[in-house]
């Protein structure tokens, strides 16, 4: 980033910066939480997951405010204005993976707690959810070093979880046609598997708006190929 | 919003407006086309909307940038600003409305194309679909006339949305149990309710983004009470 004649600017952009980080952080725990939790069919253990929804929309609140202000009040340019509107998006994206999350959480400690579901039940859910794990994990790092490389990994991650949950239906509907009594709980099963599909799309969102950041190019809703154009030394 | 010294500040302000009600329009006839394409039953009508989700992509790409330009060019503040950071916002809510509808046509488009499904089966997303139109329009018209009353509406409209999303979800489990031939179309409709229910959220969003607009203040993931205290004339 550029050199700035305020030194107080510099510690406010490093405060959204590492605030984005902590936002991230409290979202990849409740994505492990989650994971544990039903690992061990643990419904009790599912109850912070639900409970820190409301923290991690708290979060973005105030980042956002404090985005604003930052526009406001320094009228960043370049390289600032753009870390800036970097961190406004990347923030939208965490709070709705921690919907996402909660809504999955919430699905499954009803199953649990109700004695709806086994442990087997959750075992494409919990296999998906270990894939996410890792795809937050290597967006938050990108967005931390700046690594416009991420992107093309989380998009290959993404094709993978997403043929691993149309996989996951397929086999929810033989199980229900076989056996009509499981089509409630294979029915919320399968609003989780959703809610955790959904979270890798937003990694990948995650690492768009870096490339952004990095570049000053938009590549949301473009195929890979004008993504690794983008991505070439050309730019 | 305030006087400007620039008159041609006050022009590209009032162009990104535009291309907001523009955007919002498109997204506007997505439903309504969707929604005739089912009454019809012509699956063949669907193919537009489908692929005018690419158009509505473009759209929010554009006054994106649009909008950091403004930022960048003019580092507009108080109420500019506002205007800006709400415009940014409320292109997000439309691009996800469009992306939703594209997901419920393209399910709609292959169950007509196949003949898994009869007029019939569209009844709760036909209604929800109904529903969702004037909420829609209503949030645009509130962007436009920066109307703070509909959020509450919008709210209330989205508590009917939601209640018979949940009652077309237990018919469903219904229809399966007494048939499961009915499954694999069940299971289809069902995402299809889904994403029309989440259009009702997104409505609901783009009010709350003008309730930011007009008063400054971020009423997104408080409680009605919250949103009717902020509406109160005490601010």
């Amino acid at each position: 980033m550029s050199e700035h004649i305020s030194s107080q600017f510099n510690i406010e952009l490093e405060n959204v910066r590492t605030a984005v980080m902590q936002m991230g952080g409290m979202v990849e725990k409740q994505l492990t939480d989650t994971l544990n939790a039903l690992l061990g069919m643990q419904g009790a253990e599912l109850k912070p997951v639900i409970e820190s929804d409301s923290v991690i929309n708290g979060m973005e609140v105030k980042i956002d405010e404090e985005c604003q202000l930052i526009i406001a009040r320094r009228q960043p340019a370049a390289g600032d204005l753009r870390l800036v509107l970097t961190v406004s998006r990347v923030i939208v994206d965490l709070e709705r993976i921690g919907d996402e999350i909660k809504k999955a959480a919430l699905k499954a400690h009803e199953l649990i707690d109700h004695s709806r579901a086994v442990a087997s039940d959750f075992y494409d859910f919990n296999r998906m959810c270990g894939q996410t794990i890792p795809m937050l994990r290597r967006a938050l790092d990108a967005f931390a070093r700046i690594d416009t490389s991420a992107l093309l990994e989380l998009i290959e991650a993404d094709k993978q979880l997403d043929h691993d949950y149309r996989s996951s239906t397929r086999s929810r509907v033989t199980y229900m046609m076989e056996d009509p009594r499981t089509i409630s709980t294979s029915i919320d099963l399968m609003f989780m598997n959703k809610a955790i599909e959904r979270v890798g799309d937003h990694a990948v969102n995650i690492a768009e708006h870096v490339v952004y950041l990095a570049k000053g190019i938009d590549v949301r809703h473009t195929s890979v190929e004008v993504v690794k154009e983008a991505l070439s030394d050309k730019k």
